[in-house]
């Protein structure tokens, strides 16, 4: 055994792979654009797979193309890992996702510089298709890997452009042959850009992700009376325009009343004729509900519900609701979330506990491990968007900090 | 001279003009596809003109193609006129327009049926493009009519298939010769559905007009920083989407608040990008208010704009505005409103005195001479549709009503 120094994150080497990485694919702006399993996909798996080859890792790809590469540690047994995905929507950044992984990789390539050992294996994987932009369901590679999704529903997926996810992972080379779903890793810690703009609008320089918002989406189709606009007076309206309206002044006012981390968005309407001197005859809006906290969640939901309840009694419009989509939060492993505090606070960085407005495969992993998330600023909160970007000393921080975090878990000899 | 017996509307006649000028540009559902200067306007042009010259009418064409029908009375002078427009929307009805030169013409034939003669000359007239579905301005021809909008202007109009006005008067063949504008009638009444909701829904049988109202049309543009729904904070939005929700409740209240005629209708709406998940970074809305009385209607406007304004403020967004078309209302004579009050009730009809929330040659024409308006019920207030309908016997008290109303200011010897 040789002696082995402090490792030390290489800011430099970690950018110079990520732009690499953003360079293919890559769109005006700065952006990347590599949807799940197509060319631009594959070219950045191999890429990636290289790197972890070069790293002396050992790699294996699963049946849903997961890709795993594995350090030895002193002893057998489940690895320790680090991992988020390389996928990004169709106008992404060159950060979300691709930061985890290749701040994995660095953490490796760290460790080899200063020959430090670990007890446990280190693991740094990324996960196929978790943005969902081509493929429903989002975080299908994680949800695989832990068994939640059956991986032959996964493989039948059939995509917005009518691909088929196994068709496509046999055609880029990807169907692997390490089965699933995994045995569960000793721990997975994510580092991600946070996609929001708390940190960035707060001057902190490491969020400790305490846990993943649920998420309640609901469609609303309201039905009326089109009629003139000038001819019909206000007493005699059954008008959806209007209705929809309310429920956006409702929402909002909801949020704000609920307090802490709720949210509440309408980021989608739809008016029809949709003419300026036309009462709409029907009117579609979408209801975008997070809470980290169950029960709350419920709570925003019941009383939309119970708005809506109203609207049909006082406008006498039709209302019908369709779920469009619904996760329960998901709380991290207190210990891992105190785990980083302390190392990014022993690093000198300022830090704060938020949660996670977006989906991050560490919600899946969390079912089957301890996990937990670093988040490092996104400026001016922009992302899934070619203008994302986190500056290099910030990126630099988040992996030097797991790094730390996956020494002590690991049992590195440091 | 021959004695005369008391002029009848013939409300089988008058249903059977209806239904054979109807067939012309029929679409499926009962309805009319007969856009201005169009081969299908020409077609009904033609077979109106025609009735026009069966009924012994002198007809003249002016240079904006609009048509009138002369009775002549025992002295000359300026005509009494009856008259409404024979265009339709893409997607029309029958009744809209069409029954008030029908009526007219039936009034003429019920004369000469009974042998009655009028001390001043009587007109039926239909006037070019009311509608304005395929060229702007909308009541183009009665503009032209009175002086108020000039010829050049009317002729070099390009509607939205690229069409020019004259050119296609030219085209169908009326372009007329009589000079524009005219002298003015010596009173012009013009029978209309209601194209809304009051009659029907009260079961009143005729509407008294007093005055069309003023029309007020605003586009407004939010600009807002667009965000992740999950990931942004309720307390750093700047958000588009949720200040056009409290646009569509504002205007509401404000309809509420100031009552009478008020009118108030978001009609059009649009988020961009219109994504379930992402908070709008713009939202572009109409604001339709009208009123009868100039004062409210300004206020209103004025009301408005102080909500955007706190707005701006509140939500730190960008708003700005566009006015798409300002009219202020027109009042009709209060002696022609009051003469055709009285006769309705002498024929025993139930009477409503109300505003007109369309637009109509009628408040054109009011410019120039005393210019009133009668309305029938609109089942369910339904118009600018095929499933447009007056009841034929109500089509008939109204024909009725417009008979001795003209009578009596034509001077007949009955």
């Amino acid at each position: 055994m040789t002696t082995a120094k402090t490792p030390r994150i290489d800011g430099e080497r970690l950018l110079r792979r990520l732009n690499d990485l953003g360079a293919i694919g890559a769109i005006d702006g700065g952006g990347c654009a590599r949807l799940a399993l197509t060319d631009a996909d594959k070219a950045g798996r191999d890429l990636v797979c290289g790197w972890m080859r070069e790293l002396g890792l050992s790699v294996s790809i699963d049946a849903i193309g997961n890709a795993v590469g594995i350090r030895a540690g002193r002893r057998p047994g489940p690895p320790v890992m680090a991992g988020s995905h390389i996928d990004t929507v169709r106008t992404g950044g060159r950060y979300d996702g691709n930061l985890g992984v290749l701040a994995g990789l660095e953490v490796v390539a760290a460790l080899n510089d200063a020959g430090v050992e670990t007890e446990h294996p280190l693991a740094v994987a990324f996960f196929t298709n978790e943005e969902g932009s081509r493929f429903a369901p989002d975080m299908m590679g994680s949800l695989v890997f832990t068994g939640e999704l059956p991986l032959a529903t996964a493989l039948d997926t059939v995509g917005i452009d009518g691909a088929r996810v196994g068709d496509e992972l046999a055609r880029i080379g990807y169907a692997g042959d390490t089965p699933v779903p995994h045995p569960a890793p000793r721990a997975y810690v994510e580092l991600h850009i946070e996609q929001g703009p708390v940190l960035d609008h707060e001057s902190v320089e490491i969020g400790v992700v305490e846990s993943v918002q649920g998420i309640s989406w609901t469609e609303i189709e309201i039905g009326g009376v089109s009629n003139h606009a000038g001819t019909t007076p206000m007493s005699l309206r059954c008008d959806p325009g209007w209705a929809a309206g309310s429920i956006i002044a409702f929402v909002r006012e909801l949020a704000r009343e609920l307090g802490g981390s709720q949210v509440a968005t309408v980021g989608r309407i739809e008016f029809f004729p949709n003419l300026i001197n036309v009462v709409p005859e029907r009117a579609v809006l979408t209801v975008d509900l997070r809470n980290t906290d169950e029960t709350t969640l419920q709570q925003a939901e019941a009383r939309l519900h119970a708005h809506l309840d109203a609207l049909r009694a006082q406008e006498k419009v039709t209302i019908t609701t369709r779920r469009l989509a619904r996760f329960e939060p998901v709380p991290f492993a207190p210990e891992m979330t105190a785990l980083i505090e302390r190392h990014a606070k022993a690093q000198g960085r300022s830090t704060r506990r938020l949660p996670s407005g977006a989906g991050h495969d560490a919600q899946i992993l969390a079912a089957v491990c301890p996990a937990a998330m670093i988040f490092v600023p996104s400026v001016e909160g922009i992302s899934h968007n070619v203008r994302e970007f986190t500056p290099p000393d910030q990126l630099e921080a988040g992996a030097n900090v797991l790094l730390s975090v996956l020494c002590e878990l690991a049992g590195a000899d440091a």
